[in-house]
């Protein structure tokens, strides 16, 4: 018996989670579910591919199933609403309004007595517990979390809706003296500007005023006008050859002290470096599925997020294998 | 209403715990039970010294006892037989003993109705947790683990042993060229020599014959002979000035691949630089005794390790506070 999964939106993590599951024999792909013409979609994987009108039908053939929309619009709606028919698990990444998005998925799921895990990936996910665990450990100290080296896709599409822009990829870089400065112990105060740096690789149209370009980029508020940030302009054969790919990463860092003198210093660092931020997001979802299936399985219902689910849970070995060889 | 701790054994852990107790709040300190006359042990925080032959006299006192005895022959012995009494968690260390161990709690504990959470620390413990959580997330990838720099106990023993030996001290160093190997992503096959240096500060008695001893220690078979171990006489003044503390940490990295193709490469790596091994081991303890005392408060009875337990128990934040904070 394997766990049946359902993928509802076929994009770039849609397409990570499908990879995903070929390297978990306890899981499978039932049904790939589009809001798009499904005869306009094609999986790599033979399965049915369904529009999202008749997913109904799919009621009591998916164990979990993956949400992979956007979350500025799309999750604030689809996690409450498709954890009325279905165990769901989402990425919703918009930090400030997490506790909103769970009070509406705890809502409609305890109605429905199904189970829904929000809030999954690396950020929040495994950075979020490594914020977690380490906190707690040392309760005295700072946490620090770095981005990067890795692109953006709200500041390159900022960058985007510049007149004259006709594309533009835009990385996140952490600044290595200040990752240095906390690794050192010293619990340093930074800056926004600080700690990350913006480089932006930039195609224009023809005609366009690349220094007005180039103001309108490093001065736009929010985005830019708080960092440094370089600016290179590249014609588009360089674009597509060099900045196609979707890396991504970072750090978390906790420092603190122990004793009775807070005498001894000690330093917890997780890092990322990640080739394909969604593939690897697609990873991370397809594990905490595996929890998800096992939960709901217990008769858990409601909303969770990562910080609620025992370890052992996303791991297809058996808790005596996993005492015996990773313990 | 704050959780009450027992503290069983008061040497370099127990003591570790007792100040990691003074940065939690939500926990005090309600007793230290040793095997020595209680008049012999100064404790820095005013609680009762009890000798543990009246410890069943703290039955209804102690939320949970942390038991801080020796993995070698205390723990097997101190963990089923507290946890007839009390909830318990250890930092039991010997990794081929765990499956036996974790038998041997389970079944007292069933009986007893009371709680055992063994294996914490840093290692069994969080590296046991990275190592789960990566090999989750990247099923097909290869995971290590290094050690250092900081002192092996064992390994310090094995050399004061040694005739002619009056005192000593081993730091186990991780290779920088391994750890670089291991980050590259080409998944190398690293042998025990290739992965770390064992470095050795001994002191001789006097008369006693350097090059004897240097030849023991470097063909000791299992101890030494598969590392490349560099030996340093000094003498009992830069011994104490410079080998006192007991720093350590080490490294879990795995290293893994998606998409279809397995085109893309993942580097995930953990690491801790600690000052004080105890103290670290010691405030670690603290945060799992708090899940330990929230999960019997459920009625949870029987073994558990660091896999079991939802992450959010570990921290004396409410869910609320962890949503909108960390995640």
């Amino acid at each position: 018996m394997t766990i049946k999964i359902g993928i509802l939106g076929y994009g770039n993590i849609g397409r990570g989670i499908e990879s995903a599951l070929m390297q978990n024999e306890d899981m499978e792909l039932a049904a790939v579910f589009t809001r798009r013409d499904p005869a306009s979609v094609k999986t790599v994987t033979d399965v049915p591919v369904v529009n999202t009108e008749d997913v109904a039908e799919w009621k009591d053939r998916i164990d979990v199933m993956i949400l992979c929309g956007g979350s500025a619009t799309d999750l604030p709606v689809q996690t409450p609403e498709y954890v009325k028919m279905f165990n769901v698990i989402d990425s919703f990444d918009t930090h400030a309004r997490i506790p909103e998005h769970y009070a509406n998925v705890e809502a409609a799921a305890k109605e429905s007595g199904k189970l829904g895990i929000i809030s999954l990936g690396w950020d929040p996910g495994m950075f979020s517990l490594l914020r977690l665990y380490s906190e707690a450990i040392l309760p005295e100290g700072e946490t620090y979390t770095f981005w990067g080296k890795g692109i953006s896709q709200g500041h390159s599409d900022a960058i985007r809706r510049i007149k004259g822009v006709k594309n533009a990829k835009q990385y996140t870089i952490p600044v290595d003296e200040a990752l240095d400065a906390v690794r050192s112990g010293s619990n340093p105060q930074l800056t926004t500007r600080d700690k990350h740096i913006r480089e932006c690789f930039v195609v224009l149209e023809e005609g366009a005023d690349a220094a007005a370009v180039e103001n309108e980029i490093v001065t736009m508020p929010n985005y830019f006008a708080e960092y440094n940030t370089i600016v290179h302009f590249i014609d588009e054969e360089e674009f597509l050859a060099n900045h196609s790919a979707m890396p991504h990463g970072g750090f978390v860092l906790r420092t603190g002290n122990s004793g009775f003198e807070k005498e001894h210093g000690h330093v917890i660092e997780y890092s990322l470096k990640l080739d394909s931020n969604p593939e690897f997001t697609g990873s991370a979802m397809v594990a905490f599925a595996r929890a998800c299936y096992r939960m709901a399985k217990e008769g858990q219902t409601g909303c969770r997020t990562a910080f609620d689910i025992p370890p052992a849970y996303l791991s297809p070995k058996s808790p005596e294998e996993l005492r015996a060889g990773l313990l």
